[in-house]
């Protein structure tokens, strides 16, 4: 019917590539779409992939890269610099990995190297207020926390940096789905947080490398 | 019409009498409903008497006490006995001082001693974490939160009392009306809080005066 | 990646230890969080496991419990003394009993004995108020009730304990996933009835065991 | 613009005439609607008209009849026969009242004697279960209710009639507007329980109209 | 643990006896309940059972009825005598069938006699109309719809008797779960339709039987 | 601080001039930008202005035309030519005037005649079913509904025509604020009515002008 | 039980037939359904219906087509003339295909030619700007979308035909199930865009059929 | 009772002083509170303060400055140096004035220069689409948006910068309150938008702010 038209200018406009958006596309698809990025010679990050459609595009392309806790596959794995980690993901427990890793991959893609800190929930914490001082060393930090959500506001009273807060969907009853979690964020008195969607891993790493970009390009 | 049933045998079967709720009564019937507990000798708490409907009611009752933040009516200020306080209501913030009077001018009526601890918000920490030694000394806490209303999961991941967390209507967006708060208090994971309904004040101070009785009383 | 950080201080803390949440963790990541607690030498318990997840754990430690109803994990049963049960947990019908279990085995867990009195319902107000004297003899009561939740607020009405409510999401229509059961309970007027997240039936045993901790500890 | 377009049918069809939605309409088109009653030599009944609304109308016709708790207004009150009454209005509070008297005016109205049994509400049953056979001497039992609107419920497990139950706006937190007490009622399990609009008296007050003609009437 | 406490005075007192919800139950529980019914000798039905729960139910009964389309299970079926049909179940299409039957069969259980009458939609509304006659005829109408649930609306204009709206799940988007065609069956103005849960066809059944029980029984 | 950029060009591009919503504008920024109209000399159409805010309007642009059901306040009444009316606005009572006025003065806005039939509910269907034979005449049917807003449904299953349903906000309990009608709308099954926002009289009149567009215009 | 009673009047009287809704109904009722149309001659169409009920339809009927992304059935599938293509259907991605499809096949059923273009989603605004010209050449344009839904928002500003939207359920977090999309949709302000429920194709092209024939009969 | 204990630390620990939230607090309260500023010697800024609280406050301090649109109060307004604007805040119209100015006012008085660019909304997109360089020039963009908000979707697509979106409570029916513009900005699929609460301009300004920071600090 119709041929795809990627959006191969939107590197050019805003520093970084299209992805793919995994979650209602056909392995079929897929791997067409691959091919586009292929003959391009680009490499291609796919986001939501459910686990039951990678095995078709890793017997294609066996030197990709696929986490089965996020679903984010890769076309291949960038090679980081030996830079310092200048995000810092943050996150109450193990729940949240999914999460957590959407964002640390996607990071990656884009080439930025990204620290994950797990298990330092509210619930305890004395945790969290033992590492302040290596969390003032992240230029932004990413707040990831399912449940009631109160990780990222306090962060937010505690911290100067930009913070984003990725609300997740881990929980059960006023709690299902994430949205107790997102509206206690938005909710969030005074600090100056910002939000992305429910289980938006991705989003959250594109807001950060934008904000990244901030400092060191000259066309801002 | 009908003439009122006053619940009179309440205050033997639970330990606490029938209170009024003024929100949705007329100062015609409120005075009608004073007039029985008078008969009676009884002292009489309104709840959420609406500041414009209290003027007819201290006319007619002059010595009566009305707190113009929470609402409360009290037919007679009870002599508190010189204990110590057994509850603290803990708040992060004066705009939540309706409810806090609220809890503190019931169990005031019900015979109780509260102490008020406001301005301990989460977006300060060191404000509550200074005062840890001073929050353990009561029987029940009883949390007082709007916008995000992390505070009392903060407070439960601390101390080891009962602690009831009462939502407040304060904030605005996905936090007005208190919904909210209410949903970030529910999913709170793992710590044993429990919740009442948003504004209820009232409620949470019996349910405090419920658990004091657990201690005191052999019909338990 | 990361290492887990039990939060061993808890029990110090609060009188309890960190609990497992099963729901969203792997068998892999569930047993390498057993060990850590044998290593310690501390019983441990899952909550919402479920059922497909458990022969893993099973086969790891054969004298372990499991109890398919309510996904409680126990790394093994406490004996408890032959104390008298002071947590009465009350309930509607059998429908109900995947929380009902939920509460008495994190319960037991934690040391205390407990009674299940389930099928009285208030369909049949017979049932619930021949059984008022024994009702009254627990130090704690925790309704449990999904649809329109009128038992715990009948509860409320007829005794003085502290009343714990849990709304379940037992219910279709807009009865589905709890909603109408939770708001019925936090609705319910006048009488300090605590509530806790829908299915939430260890964080009301929690609460039940900071209301026991009241009366016999000093530090409090 | 239009001439109105009353729908005389409705009475032979339906056996109750179009009454007047007040509510959204100016006093200037209330007194045009009127004057086609008066002018067809019915009576007419208005309902949900804001007090403010009312004496332009009392004015032209100092003859009816406005109840200032409900918003009814009646051309005429009818001169109802010496007759048993039919209908059971049974709430738990005056906080109710405004709906209690729009089912009471509009079955009078309709030439149908109620009556009305206010203040039996749950947190008391014994005030309830001690009438129970005066209840059962009613044809329709109709249980208004707000809050958490249980009322209902614990009738239709005692009584055999039909039951037809209104939630009320009465309450605040999750309780305001009445969508915790509609939910309740509707999630109500297993007794037959039927349900109408929160507020909605005269809905409530026109199904036992239609209940009532089936025995009466040989067209059914 | 418990044993069952089924009961049995329902009949006695509300003229109809306890059934089992099916849903949330084990096959294991439903037997030993079904059980209890056979030793005392008495009909069950089960409402709400999945298919794949019927077979070891059969199996322990053969002569049992089961109707995969509805989910209701009957431990004999009833013979009905030859008395007209006094219930009219009247539908816009063949989807809604599962809710249908669900109040077909529980009446039967009743020993009442009831009609379908289906595909009589809104949106060919001819098709309702050539029936008027017969459906007067009815002492009682139920009216069940999904989607937008215009039925009941238009039947409620047209016919006297008591008319009870069952809205149904079927549908999508804004229409998924029922909740847009219960909100306007409820909001359906001025014409004293009832409504029940969303796909409780057991209630309505139980509604209805409550209303013919006030013409024929003299202990109303 | 800003001056504004009023989008001349929309007529060109769409056929239909910017209009001014004045929900949200002081009379100082409605004056100003009527100014820029009358500088400009076009014509001008404020939809949604409150009566309070009309008076210093009127004073400057006697000649204005204002109306109070619907807030519309146009600068100028348009001659309308002695064409027939080509579009035909449809409900089922005065309540929802206010929208239907809407709709007909902005289409006076914009050169099109059309008619009001107001009165001819489905609670009445004979008043709809005696006029289809003039609705038919109509190119395009706008259905205005409050409640549950069965009458577009009916209409799209009677006649042919494009019909576009203007759910508005009449109602009350469920029915508040327009929700039950707009679902309703959206959910109405198989027969390509189409829909607009809550009491959207103004976007329904500019859809009913771009259908009629499709016609007589060539550069479609 | 009952016979089906189609709508066959439906075309004389709308322009088009009944058409069948395939979610609910069991593989041995559509057959049923599709002999009824063969009986009569006429073309069926069946949406929504879901994969694994296709197999033994098109066994049955080998010549049918079967469209797998939408769900559309078709007993044959039309011979379009050669006309040019008078509906444009747009969409931001290939993840809203299903619904495109349903479209663009219930219009072929309606023998109605109609053009697919989508990724012109409006991340990427240029390919949308640089096809405007082709956009002009429809009659109708139907904008098909998920997320957060802009693009038929971005049509309404820079197109003067008809236009219909079509929210769809693709999205995740709050936009999940399409509810951000629809009332991005309707909350659009100011451009007489038209809304059908969510992921309704099928509506979509029966109002766009509707609108056609505004031209091209004389019976309108 | 208690005495305020402002957290004067929050400027060393964030960078950003305490600022007050007026909404709930009485004019005695926010006297009190102004006292400790200038006690302090710090200028003070008073958020949403509703204007009829604005008075007693210009009595006291005559040179304080207030924003009747926005409500923001300043003690002294601050003196900017010359710098360029390194924000831009970006608007559809004149609705959202008092959001663009709550942040303009917010960002004043932490010492940064912002301009307000309104009336650029996406119904007349060549206006936007003219000034995409000057937009380029700033270091953070800021959109505030209500209905649909598709105008920060829009700014997304085209500009590489860190956009904060501010969804506003413009709108009516589905967009009445502001949630169809949140949840609209919170599906915006792909392009690192991050979202602040309905109303925020305030928080939206501290992220703005925490950006800034993040190139000119060394503590970072």
């Amino acid at each position: 019917m119709n041929t795809f038209h990627i959006d191969w200018d939107r590197e050019g406009r805003l520093g970084f590539p299209e992805v793919i958006y995994g979650a209602g596309k056909s392995p079929e698809v897929l791997l067409e779409l691959l091919a586009s990025y292929v003959a391009d010679d680009k490499n291609a990050l796919i986001t939501k992939l459910q686990a039951e459609k990678a095995p078709p595009l890793l017997r294609q392309y066996p030197d990709a890269f696929f986490d089965q806790e996020s679903g984010i596959f890769l076309l291949r794995e960038e090679e980081l610099s030996a830079q310092q980690a200048r995000i810092g993901i943050v996150a109450g427990g193990t729940s949240d990995l999914f999460v957590v890793n959407e964002i640390h991959y996607t990071l990656q893609y884009l080439g930025i190297r990204s620290e994950r800190i797990v298990d330092v929930g509210v619930s305890g914490l004395h945790r969290l207020l033992s590492r302040l001082d290596h969390l003032k060393s992240f230029s932004v930090l990413i707040g990831v926390a399912g449940f009631e959500a109160a990780l990222p506001t306090v962060l937010g009273g505690l911290l100067p940096q930009p913070i984003i807060a990725v609300p997740t969907s881990v929980g059960y009853g006023v709690g299902e789905g994430g949205k107790a979690a997102l509206h206690a964020l938005l909710a969030s008195c005074a600090n100056g947080i910002t939000v992305v969607n429910i289980d938006n891993g991705y989003g959250a790493a594109i807001a950060a490398f934008r904000m990244l970009g901030m400092g060191n390009s000259e066309s801002l």
